[in-house]
């Protein structure tokens, strides 16, 4: 296999910090040498390779922006995305087992736990010594998560938790879960082990995307929970949507990775691929379907890393995350769509990348906010007027 | 599960003829009744369901069109495009299988073969006692099949060939190949079967598309091949370029079974998916979706039915086919990308037709001629002037 | 200027009659005749060559469809639909202003007039005596006609209308205007000559669309009205609705035959046009365009057929409508656009056909039904849920 | 009119220096005050406002990055795009005669010129005293500028220039042209002053893009030069095409301004146009058109930028401006079609701005580099292989 190689068609290398470029080209170099020859089957056996997890604790990959106090790397929003392209280049899977250890079981328990939840839990989380995941999503209240019907129930000072979640990554293979549930005063986040009576976590099959990544169910029945447990600056609805924020963000970055991923296989496929006795990449139709790949990688990239410079410099609002996941994670849709056709009847077999990369950005592209909610987001940002429902 | 419905918004079941009907519709009820509860279990592990063989062959299926004093049904092409259009409506891979029986198995013996291949083989094929492949593809020469390499040189009154193919569906569970090879004068067509010392056919594995069929190379190492093997009547790469007219004639049709299979399904997703308490059929963005979905079914099955009834009239041309091969495949493909989209999570699930439907047209889409090449076999048509190279 | 030459890709021809093909050619020759060579000039001019119409009236294209004791020619729909695609190939504002002619003034007046209001009228608009316009869009209620604020009152036996038509085609230069109006009871019809007292239709200008077609506000101050001048059988707006699916049936039909003027002269042009050695049409990019454009022309002429058959047969919907519509126009719009793209600087000049067409075909696209509201009128259809508000 | 509000989606004016601001506010005042009350006449009478010719001098948009010693303002490249872009939010034809002024006049003789020509012509095209125009286009050589044929031929000390060029801007109303011509050894460029014997530029009338510029032939009849009118740094093809770099760099920031019109107008229209008792604004398709509007402006502003800032660093490509220009005009086309939709029946009307703005972009997609001629180059850029012809 040749090295890979990102496209830089404007030269936006030079925007990046050194530490910023190192923390890229190690996680670059990591994913090529540990996780590349893995991948493969993994997706086809629908497998993730947990035994990757010390590396990647290694790598720092696991909340790199909570305080090194608290076991994180402390490094900048713009790091955090580079090393959310970089994992996702490899598998969007991958990238999902780090985005929801850090920013949906990290993230919350930083910003809305007690200081004894965090104590006990970011730094085995950082480590990767806990797993943890995020239930939020039910299965009839996919983009109305408001509609969630799941509860707790105040018994004497410990809760009863009841409810059903659905598509839950890395459930299964839980320590810790963040599960939100409506009490009488609105909905409220705990942080729970999983290993509570009451609480299991069975794996959903029968996936064709997102095969590397495990994906479950969460049912909570009367598991008790004592009040230690709540996280308690949880408020309402506003905390969860507030992780989900965080974990779009790494998705605006993951999505330049994929698309990178495809981009640089299909690059090489058609310039060595022969046709007729010249390359694939000579004739006027696979160039024009290059030429508009790279250009929306290149915008791709500068909108990631615009709203990586704002989200450093506290200025990033959720409209703007709308913005950049649901155009990222289309383009690297689109680009994979087209990279697929590229690589001809090759373009269906797990040998290469970018097949994967189509299967599992179709996932992506519904995941953390559907395409289209996304749409009707930014739609409420432009016009002031909520068009959801 | 609902009762499939196909959609006619135009009245185009009045153009049927009753026994078109009548085939259409058996071929429907099989389809529900004994593939569909059968294809996610198959999809999932990578086999076909090779027991169904006789069913399909009671059926009536294999080489439809060829006479009966052959063993086939003497139907018309109308009928033979319901009947593929039926099928892929259960799956591509089902489509597949019964396309390379019929058209590039069954029609080449018919069509290119003697007298002694055709009391051989055809009656053997139509009652599926046994299963044939087409060997035309190479790993280099995809979109180029005057360029293979395969070879067949005269060794006294036998040939001897040499050569790999790839991507030939039904390969592994053959009882006979038709074999495409250079000789000394051109590309000839050869019948011959399976068990022949240094013939071999192993499976190609590692793909997430088609899964359902089985898909192999043919490697030949120095196969003595008698000369009544040899289809006298092939003379140049004309031959295997008609079988492939032939099985795209299929294809056109059994698209608009698949565009459908995902029609069907996701029209009834949406109006049963509540959504902040409406169903999801009730907002403007998925009406939009469903709206272009039935008209491009609508125009694809228009398009079909008159490259139909044209065969059948013997005007059909080969740039006909490239047209209805082309768009409605296309159709088909956006049609599902659109469908998979609008199930949410559910649409990467194989518990939905949908997503499967959406990998396998990936494959379709490239398989019998690429889109692209379509493309300029059409130009090529209207402008007079190739610019395939 | 080469002759003429409408796409048969899939041999649609053999499907007319001989009558049906008697009146397309015979419009078809008129157009390129006597019409092509004028509408440079009036399209710049801003004016539609009203000295054409006795020649119109000759061929017989004013209300074709209508019974021929009424002066029409009594001609199937098909044929309508033929002379609307003859005609639009010359420019969409000859379609539009033999549109309203038939579809919206001879129509309504034969569907709800008086026996008195036919004999009056009927005979005078076949013969072009007459020019009539149809009042019933306003300025603010494009696409929700039932909130229409044109009124009527009843005054003795008479009727007194106040109210604002806006986009009325024909209306400086008509003889009679088909208004509706809201009375106490519902929306109604009158067929009132436009010399009353109180009736004014300035012309709209400074389009850029439509430009050889007259474009009119009406404006009616008090303006009396006998009760015999109220078309007896309109009931609702069910009526004025009824004429759109009328005047929306032929512009089916003449998109088409805007979409194969183009394609006409683009595919001669990038014949003719030499660039580095070989001619445009050489090239892989614009055969990609050209094949397209075919394919769409194709399905987009057997669509416009199957509803002429139905529409003939008594089956024809307005749902069925509304797919032809939105989908003919927009195929014909991005046709045009294509096309004005292949011409290159040429494409801007109105010495050819293709930008004029696309100009002409965004009008086209919004009015009698904006495409998104036929879009959602197939989704109200196909869901059974209205999602209009 | 309500105010002009440029989107900032994502904050990028923060980006821009105080004195870069300071160039775009005053543009942008003067191009909403003294432009666009006049530019609907104009475009309808297809004339320029040669009138605003000192006002624009004043405001220091001829030649801005040329040094004050020649009477440039000696500005950077980021606001001289600023200034393309404040420009051609009022009209393409606006920014299309500034762009020609500095980029393919003032900016040849500078690069290319003699002290002599840089003294004599400098200042008074900077100063709106002379008005040039730029000759290289031919009748038949619109994508292959090597193929000219119009010539120069040595005699004496003169030079005696013949050919025909075509689709000038500002050709009419010019004092000075920079024509290209073909001599024995190579290609040269040329200086000339517009009224030299045999030397006429007749207007190309019939436009209905760009009607308020004035767009022109050149015709060289025995055009009798002194060797002093040839700029003496011109060698080859090569200084041409380095205007044209010039001229599209202006172009990739010019079309963000269309873009921009249009959007401004088509939000503020939806937020006030009332459809069934809500604004258009707030209905689900209409704000996907928006969003997908809002996107694309805003990664479109990125790549402008980014290519100003290497532009004012010297590592501007040109592969980097076909990427922009490429880019941009395609998206601000796409949104200029949109809006014009979004806005119903008013969309066809010259009293808004987004219709011409529509017309105007097909000659800016096709001008300076055709879309495809652009893909291409980025195509050859990221394959190494040219495949143009």
């Amino acid at each position: 296999m040749a090295e890979y190689r990102h496209l830089d068609y404007m030269l936006l290398d030079e925007k990046f910090s050194e530490e910023e470029l190192m923390v890229r080209d190690a996680v670059r170099t990591w994913t090529s040498e540990r996780f590349i020859p893995l991948i493969m089957d993994h997706f086809e056996a629908g497998t993730f390779p947990t035994e990757l997890t010390p590396e990647l604790a290694e790598l720092g990959v696991f909340g790199p922006t909570i305080p090194e106090e608290y076991g994180g790397a402390g490094l900048n929003s713009v790091s955090y995305g580079l090393i959310c392209q970089e994992l996702e280049r490899g598998d969007s899977g991958l990238r999902s087992f780090v985005s929801v250890q850090g920013s949906l079981v990290m993230y919350p328990i930083y910003a809305f736990g007690s200081e004894e939840q965090k104590r006990e839990w970011l730094p085995q989380l950082a480590s990767g010594k806990a797993i943890g995941c995020f239930g939020l999503t039910e299965p009839d209240a996919g983009s109305n998560p408001g509609g969630m019907l799941t509860n707790a129930k105040r018994d004497g000072g410990d809760w009863i938790l009841n409810g059903r979640k659905m598509w839950i990554t890395n459930g299964t293979i839980s320590d810790v879960a963040i599960v939100w549930a409506q009490t009488e005063d609105g909905i409220r986040g705990f942080c729970i082990p999983t290993n509570l009576p009451g609480f299991s976590a069975p794996e959903q099959k029968h996936k064709w995307s997102l095969r590397a990544s495990i994906t479950s169910e969460l049912v909570l029945e009367d598991v008790r929970v004592p009040d230690s447990m709540r996280m308690p600056e949880t408020t309402s609805l506003r905390n969860p949507l507030m992780c989900l924020t965080q974990a779009r963000y790494g998705i605006a970055w993951g999505a330049i990775g994929a698309a990178n991923s495809v981009f640089d296989e299909v690059l090489g496929y058609t310039k060595e691929r022969i046709v007729f006795d010249k390359p694939l990449a000579g004739y006027q139709i696979p160039q024009a379907k290059l030429a508009e790949m790279a250009t929306q990688i290149t915008m791709g990239q500068m909108l990631a890393l615009q709203l990586g410079r704002l989200k450093d410099e506290g200025k990033m609002t959720p409209a703007m995350v709308n913005m950049a996941k649901r155009n990222n994670v289309h383009v690297a849709l689109n680009i994979a769509r087209t990279g697929r056709d590229m690589l001809g009847a090759n373009g269906i077999s797990l040998e290469y990348q970018t097949g994967r990369h189509m299967c599992n950005l179709e996932s992506v592209y519904t995941y953390e906010g559907t395409h289209d909610i996304h749409t009707l987001a930014i739609g409420n940002e432009l016009t002031g007027i909520p068009a959801f429902r």
